[in-house]
């Protein structure tokens, strides 16, 4: 039986990896969970699955569950209590699902514990990828990625010898604009901007689609993921959302993952690999779908993924400084302070004026994030 | 250095084998070569790989180019020598490219003398699957398909568990009728039906793909070669030619190997598999091809698959006498004798006519086809 923790247990990712575990009741223990704000599911997640350790962002929350908590959980909180959650709930497998440079901390201190990681907060990699790929590495701790596009890429390379790479393709739906010029983007609206054609998402993850941020920080993710320089990482438009990404070996064959979006389905791979099990998500019908398209990506109508490859390119800090430009640039923007258009720029202008760190510390990384997000915020 | 034997060397597949052979001249030595009456073509090959054994069909043609062989080349002829290059050239690996029943009696001597397997030849899994798959486990011998569908399906099903299976989705172009009704079938040309719209190849196996033959054996091949029931078997149609097969497994995951229509990439993976090699094939460019269909399978539309399932599910000499009535019936086609649509109608009466040998011996196999072809012959 696999013991499991989840970091970020309210969440999108966070309630479909538990409903992933419930239907095993007999292959998962869950035995720490680590929520935010979001205290009344946490509790309620507490009492179904009777995990050793909860934890939530801070002691005010902690207090007004404390009393409704099953016996034999104990509660703790803030960062000292999500870290605790990460590295000493006993877990042989920590899903990380938290957004945001907590999501990197907790990582990297399941990693230290010998966890299993199943990978899912994307500045782990996007700011700190040499650092969590090394410890990884060193502790010997395989990293599963919960992403649908790198799930794929990761079961098109089952079995493969990872030399005979020759790119990987990751697919992009376009967003809920790719019917859009760039003159119709001017005036569009956060509400517009929240209508994701294929996946339903949190609404961060929904801009960034739309910016083609996501799969800039996709790309980025891959590039350390599966350690492959960035012209041997292609991104291809594909509307339908079905083919999740592709591999490119040297003999020409192309292996592709393909299935109806449900997040479930990577969730359950980073659990079961190399073993598959039933999933409740709805089997493709090829037929039924009819037709897949494809289209060369166009960086002059998506600047943001252009960004993402040069600061991907530039390397240290600067995926670091993109990263949070674009986090801070998608609140004010949700916010209603800038207009969409002013997500690219904001960055932009994030990363004209940064001076990379080319090898940075964790504290050399925490330091651009705060530095870049103040920026990102003054830019008028 | 893998020794190798080709068995049907001067036809489609010999020839592309011997290509992909020589574009790595330490990694393979050519031990052997079986053609049947193109003797001038072999000449030209024993020169060029000096291989220890060749052989032709007759002792005439042997004659024929005995003088102007390299020295060092033993020449053999007749079924006899076929077998003797099939399990007397010292090849640790034989691929099995001839047409016909011949196929059958020579993998099985090259399987017996425990070489691995490149199987290109049909017959030896239609008709004999359960000898062909037996010997192979028995023999300790890997059976690797060098049909791009099988090979797709070989691909897909790397560094799996093959319990995780839910079904196999084999693709069909739809052959050079695709875009008729049945009515507009009725006076097609030899010549119509040997436009086929992706792959250049033989005339039988062209008209086979008009008619939905060849997709019914590689149903029954699919069958034998990954041990599944007959109504885990799919086939979609697929106009492009572009997914070569693809593999659904229980977590709803569809894997599939995609690429250009050239032969000499299954051919290398038979190969080299468990690895890849750099191919002189075109990479695929999916954003050029655009556009991918798909389309259920119309069993009205193709009769013949629909009596290659029935054929398979009914079992042991049913797909011989199939195989072996289409044969027949493909050839009188092609010598103006009988209308396209008479193809299947022959294939319904040899079928209607036959009853089935369960479990049958390799007797009972040659009986049953020659049997099915003289029946063929006879249907006015």
């Amino acid at each position: 039986m696999r013991k499991v923790a989840v970091l970020g247990s309210t969440g999108s990712i966070g309630t479909q990896t538990l409903d992933v575990v419930s239907r095993e009741p007999d292959g998962y223990e869950v035995v720490g969970l680590a929520a935010g704000s979001n205290a009344e599911l946490l509790l309620e997640q507490a009492r179904k699955f009777r995990p050793r350790l909860v934890s939530v962002a801070s002691r005010e929350l902690a207090e007004s569950i404390r009393p409704r908590l099953p016996e034999g959980t104990k509660l703790v909180y803030g960062e000292e209590g999500l870290i605790e959650v990460a590295a000493g709930a006993g877990a042989d497998y920590v899903v990380c699902a938290l957004v945001g440079s907590l999501g990197l901390t907790s990582t990297l201190a399941a990693i230290e514990a010998g966890s299993a990681i199943g990978l899912a907060n994307k500045e782990s990699l996007v700011t700190a990828g040499h650092l969590v790929m090394k410890k990884a590495a060193d502790k010997g701790v395989p990293i599963l990625p919960i992403d649908s596009e790198h799930s794929a890429i990761f079961q098109c390379l089952n079995g493969e010898n990872r030399k005979s790479i020759k790119r990987l393709l990751i697919t992009a739906s376009g967003g809920s604009f790719r019917d859009r010029t760039r003159d119709q983007l001017e005036n569009v609206t956060v509400e517009d901007a929240l209508k994701h054609p294929n996946w339903s998402m949190g609404a961060k993850i929904t801009i960034d689609s739309a910016t083609m941020v996501n799969k800039g920080l996709e790309v980025i993710e891959a590039h350390w993921l599966f350690g492959l320089p960035y012209d041997r990482i292609d991104v291809l438009l594909h509307p339908e959302s079905i083919v999740h990404s592709m591999v490119e070996f040297e003999d020409t064959s192309v292996m592709a993952q393909l299935g109806n979006p449900d997040m479930r389905v990577p969730i359950q791979y980073a659990l079961t690999y190399p073993e598959r099990r039933p999933s409740p998500a709805t089997p493709l019908d090829l037929a039924k779908a009819g037709t897949l398209h494809f289209r060369e990506m166009d960086f002059v109508r998506y600047p943001c993924l252009r960004m993402a490859y040069e600061a991907g390119r530039a390397g240290g800090t600067a995926t670091t400084a993109f990263n949070a430009a674009n986090e801070a640039a998608v609140a004010r923007f949700l916010r209603g302070e800038i207009p969409f258009l002013a997500i690219e720029s904001t960055i932009e202008r994030v990363l004209a004026k940064h001076s990379p760190v080319r090898t940075p510390d964790l504290t050399a990384i925490l330091e651009t994030d705060a530095w870049a997000r103040r920026e990102a915020a003054a830019v008028k």
